[in-house]
C-alpha cells in the first residue's frame, strides 16, 4: 500500500481535472485518510493544479501511487469497492457508503487491503471497471439531482470511514471534557433553593409541596449543570432572597 | 418556512462567496433539500455568482429567504442546530451529524420547524450565535485537518438528512429489482451438478461425499444468483460434461 496506516486506498480513475484531485486529497485529510492512487489522470502526473488545490493536503499527493490502468491500481487489494451514482443492473452487492466503510473496516482489521474506486468526473466508471469490484457503493442521492462531483464523493466515503472508526460519539466526549458539577453540588443547590423557597411560601398549597419539591430536584438533575452554572444559580437565589427580605 | 415540504431549513450566516452559496444549493438538491435561508451575505442578495454556480439547483436560490440577522432567520424555528468544527466549551448538547438529523426528522415528523445554521467560510459562527441554538452539530473531522468548506458541511448534513429519511437500504432495493432465480431453480441447479459430478467421480473419497455436496449446495444458495446466472451455470456444466464424454 501507499503508506503505513491501515486505511483504504482511494483510487481515482482517469480524473479529468487536477483541481478535483487536489480537492479529493483535502477531503481525505479531513477524515484521516492518506492513501491515494491515480489511474491515468488526463493532465498527467504529478499535477501542479492538483498540488495548488490540495494546499495543506499536499503530502497525500506526494505519497500517491500512479498507475496506467485499474487492474494495476487494484492489484494488491483483497476487497475492491466501486462507487457509482446509478448501479447499472450489474448483479453485485450494492452497499450504502455506511455499510461499505463498515465492511472495509472489518476487512482491514483482519489484515486485508481495501481499495475504493472513483470514476472520472462526468462519465463515471465503465462497466468493465465496475465488473472488477467486489461490491458497488451507491450514495443515496435524489435521483432527480444525482450529480455529485468527484471530491464530494470522496468526501462522503472518507466521512463514513471515519464515522466507522471513531470510538466515542462527540456528545459523550464533550460532556466528559466539560467541568460538570458533582451530584453533591446539585444536591446542595436543591437544598438551598428548597429552604429559601420554603421560607418564601413558594411551596403552596401544603398538599402539593412534596410534589413541587421533587419536580424542582428532578429539573436540576436533568439540566447537566456545570460548576459555573451551579455558582450562578446560587448567586441568583442569593440576590432574589435579599430583594425579598428588603 | 420557505416552501411546502417538511424538511429542515439550511441557514447560511454571512456567507462570503456567492460560489459557495451556489455549491451549497447543489449539495442540498443532491439530497432532496430545498429550503435555504441566507443571512447578510457579503456580496448582497440575490447573488449572480451563486446562481451561476447553482446551475440546476437555481430554484433553491429563488425560493431562499433573505434575512438581516440570525434571530430573524431562525424566528419561526422550534429547534435550531448550529454547525461548528470545534465546540467552544459551551455547555450544549454536541451531536454527530447522524444524530442531529435523526433528531431533526423526529421534530419535523411531530410538526416542528428545524433550522440548521452554518457560519461564514473562515470565521465560523460567533459565540452569541451558537448560544441561540438548541444543540451543536460537530462533524467528526481529523483535528489536525479540520477545515471543511461551507458547501461540504452543507453536503454532509444534507446527506445525513437523506440517510435518516430513506426507507429501504439500496442493497435490498437493488436485489428486489434484479431478476433473481427462485429457490426451486437453485435446487434444480444443485441436483444437476450433483448428478453430473457424481457420475464424473468428483465426490471422493466416499466418506467426504456428503459434506462436499452440502458445501456445493450452500455455495449456490449464498451467491444470490439471477436467472441468467443459473442458465449460464447450466450451460457451463453441459459443455464440461460433453468434453468429458468425448
Amino acid at each position: 500500500m501507499d503508506g503505513e496506516t491501515p486505511t483504504p486506498a482511494m483510487i481515482l480513475v482517469r480524473p479529468q481535472m487536477g483541481e478535483n484531485i487536489g480537492a479529493a486529497a483535502r477531503a481525505m485529510r479531513n477524515f484521516g485518510l492518506g492513501r491515494m492512487r491515480v489511474v491515468a489522470p488526463r493532465e498527467g502526473w504529478p499535477s501542479s493544479r492538483a498540488a495548488a488545490t490540495a494546499s495543506g493536503a499536499g503530502r497525500v499527493l506526494d505519497a500517491a501511487g500512479h498507475f496506467d490502468d485499474l487492474p494495476a491500481a487494484i492489484g494488491d487489494c483483497h476487497y475492491v469497492l466501486a462507487t457509482t451514482a446509478r448501479p447499472r443492473g450489474m448483479v453485485k452487492p450494492v452497499l450504502t457508503p455506511e455499510r461499505a466503510m463498515a465492511d472495509a473496516r472489518t476487512m482491514i482489521a483482519a489484515g486485508q487491503r481495501v481499495g475504493v474506486v472513483f470514476g472520472p468526473e462526468r462519465a463515471g466508471l465503465e462497466n468493465d471497471e465496475i465488473a472488477r469490484a467486489d461490491a458497488i457503493v451507491s450514495v443515496p442521492v435524489d435521483p432527480e439531482f444525482a450529480s455529485l462531483n468527484l471530491a464530494q464523493c470522496v468526501l462522503l466515503m472518507a466521512y463514513e470511514w471515519r464515522r466507522a472508526s471513531v470510538a466515542a460519539p462527540p456528545e459523550i466526549a464533550a460532556r466528559a471534557q466539560a467541568d460538570m458539577a458533582e451530584a453533591i453540588e446539585i444536591e446542595r443547590l436543591g437544598d438551598r433553593y428548597e429552604t429559601t423557597l420554603e421560607a418564601a411560601g413558594y411551596f403552596f398549597p401544603p398538599d402539593k409541596a412534596e410534589g413541587m419539591k421533587r419536580n424542582m430536584r428532578a429539573m436540576f438533575a436533568r439540566l447537566a449543570l456545570t460548576r459555573a452554572d451551579v455558582q450562578m444559580l446560587h448567586g441568583m437565589l442569593r440576590h432574589m432572597a435579599r430583594r425579598g427580605g428588603s
